[in-house]
């Protein structure tokens, strides 16, 4: 980020956030990128650039609930560096970041957090994914096979875009959820969907949801090995990576160990819900949590599961 | 506009609306300036522009709806022009335009309608407006004093930064509510609010306003003359005029005799309403807009009485 404002300059700062969501993170963003320009800007006694921060999520996303506390956030942002840095413009751009989202050339920055590891739309499955409702040992290869194809046709499409969006020299940094085996079935990535399709089958067994509904139910999601971005990356040819890391996270960060089930289930509720919902109708899902909760918290105190979190740095090319 | 398109030949034509609101009207500004620019490309054979629109609003707009609504505005646009044109981009950019709202030199056209006769606040009156809740011919000089000393504020600090957001060349086309008399309180731009300050008074008279509550209470509005407009323009001197003008409009625009007053009275409160409740609750609404209906359907029928709306086309001097 300093590296890019040094050897470019702007009048004008512009950075993206790509599935910005609507709570505390949409703002922390905001804040650590402004103060790391500003330290910078300080140090080298540069000219200040006004800010442009734009939004982005899908155009169902909360937009409002943003807009409306940006001027408090703004206010406290500006008492709390206690320096005068120059104007800030916010706006906010609603669509699926895997099309268009910015007119050519218009970005010197991308960021996207926790967001990439969704895909555009459930993979085409030629077989049953039978008692499953992500990649597991037990889904067939050719399940596996489509999971990465959509994955490779989505993340190459989206380094398309924003190349097409960045200026040149421009940067994005992107983290999202990975793994660090090369098995895309593997446990690290896989046992929380496992656990919950652990609790949707129990449903089945107890005649709340047919067989064949949970059958045709599939998450649309790929966590990728750092390995499989580098080979994506370089074969889209737009971006050279500046770095390329996997980190891990426990289940739990919080490290509250009383809770631990009680808040997995919970931050998985908020993400699966609307899913689950569209396949299985609202009237289960207190049910379904409850279950997964109980589940989660067993798992938890046997061992103790990870997040892959894989972070790239890229920088366009011309 | 084409003059515009003609002259800069953009890659990407940045155009804002201003007081975007969100409902038909937002999309209606849209697809007439897409339908000119793509006449006009064709006409001369030119290359395809980008298009990229700001829709603005306060805070409170509720942009989420006009987010939901962009893709079957955007189909329906595509299937309805039966010619290709270039990618669409949309942003949403929350607050007053009586601030900066957008970068430097980042826009190529602005358009607004029915917004600017909005100022930023009520003026600081010294004397009160008794009786009144707008200026009126009973009003004392201070007050409309006042009224015209806050207009000439905001308007001068809204030409001050749109020519700070407008690219070189870049235009603007504003349409606002205003009057053709010299005389700021003259019946033209006052009578509308005259009437509903009569059913604010008979609420007094029936004990259920307090009268002190009434005369604190103003509107934060001003229809200017074409001849203000002007003024305020050569004085601020960031623009030139290329067209300066008044039209009439009669109060029932879609000519319904039955239900004028009705109509009116429901367009009225859909504006004044959020300012009413803000001074006197909400629980009297219904009451004040049965009066002033009454009151609006007797003079319409006395009377045929008209708005005025003034029209301004800009450009930016250098």
């Amino acid at each position: 980020m300093s590296d890019l404002y040094n050897n470019l300059l702007p009048e004008t700062l512009c950075i993206a956030d790509l599935g910005c969501s609507s709570g505390a993170n949409t703002f922390l963003v905001v804040s650590e990128l402004i103060k790391t320009v500003e330290k910078e800007r300080r140090k080298h006694g540069f000219h200040s650039s006004d800010f442009h921060f734009l939004f982005n999520d899908l155009p169902s996303n909360d937009f409002n609930t943003i807009f409306q506390s940006l001027g408090e956030f703004e206010h406290n942002l500006r008492k709390q560096t206690g320096e005068k840095f120059a104007p800030c413009f916010f706006s906010g751009v609603p669509g699926s970041f895997y099309t268009r989202l910015f007119p050519s050339n218009s970005l010197h920055f991308i960021h996207s957090s926790y967001s990439l590891h969704w895909l555009s739309q459930v993979p085409d499955l030629i077989e049953k994914n039978k008692g499953n409702i992500y990649m597991s040992s037990t889904s067939p290869p050719s399940v596996i096979k489509a999971y990465y194809k959509q994955y490779g046709k989505d993340f190459t499409n989206f380094l398309k875009y924003r190349s097409e969006e960045l200026m040149k020299g421009g940067k994005m940094v992107l983290t999202f959820l990975g793994r660090e085996n090369e098995d895309p079935s593997s446990k690290e990535c896989c046992y929380i969907w496992e656990l919950l399709s652990m609790a949707l089958n129990e449903l089945v067994v107890e005649g709340l949801i047919e067989e064949e509904k949970l059958d045709a139910f599939n998450i649309p999601q790929y966590t990728p090995s750092p390995a499989e971005v580098k080979y994506i990356v370089e074969k889209e040819n737009s971006f050279t990576i500046n770095r390329l890391e996997a980190t891990r996270i426990h289940w739990n960060a919080s490290n509250d160990h009383i809770n631990g089930g009680y808040n997995v289930s919970r931050c998985m509720r908020a993400v699966a819900e609307p899913l689950l919902v569209s396949q299985f109708g609202p009237k289960l899902m207190d049910l379904v949590f409850q279950k997964y909760e109980k589940i989660v918290s067993y798992c938890m105190a046997k061992e103790k599961p990870e997040f892959i979190n894989v972070t790239v740095s890229l920088t366009k090319k011309k």
